[in-house]
């Protein structure tokens, strides 16, 4: 039984946005992602996966298809397949995200 | 844009633990499951379906295979496919997991 603690895994660095592996198996990843202040990741596509953004800790600028709002601690929202996706840590406290992406891309 | 806030969502009853939907697609169920002390989900199995849970609020005992562990707020865990798993509240505060399962069994 493999147990992960948010806290114990996240980690932050000033040159980019760490993306902080929880699980990975056959039918998804399970990532934390830690943004620094002004941090971003770019939005992009995945043809066929659904990725689920639960926001942990801070707030910051959730980007899907031609729609962005800011979402805090305890918001979630999801990326439909196919649709461009990203986040932006408009915030000036760091964010840390919890991810789901299935299926594996 | 679809953004739940879980504290909007969750909700109690004191005949039983209360699953309350965020997602519904395709490929995944995302929910989160509030318990009151000493409520559970029973343990059981799906064949082909992965979940991963990560505890928001509160503590209690997850079951995974042959294994029983205590978690915490901020903790997580996955079951892989085919294993028995189960949750059971056993502090004295309410309970409040995010889960997510794929795919749809």
């Amino acid at each position: 039984m493999k147990v992960m603690k948010a806290d114990d895994i996240k980690k932050f660095s000033s040159e980019k946005m760490q993306k902080c592996g929880l699980f990975e198996t056959d039918h998804l990843f399970c990532d934390l992602y830690c943004f620094e202040p002004g941090q971003t990741q770019k939005v992009h596509t995945h043809d066929n996966s659904e990725k689920v953004y639960y926001v942990l800790e801070g707030k910051g600028t959730f980007t899907i298809g031609d729609e962005s709002r800011e979402l805090s601690m305890g918001e979630t929202t999801i990326a439909p397949k196919g649709a461009v996706h990203g986040v932006e840590n408009t915030s000036d406290a760091r964010l840390v995200v919890l991810t789901i992406m299935t299926p594996r891309p």
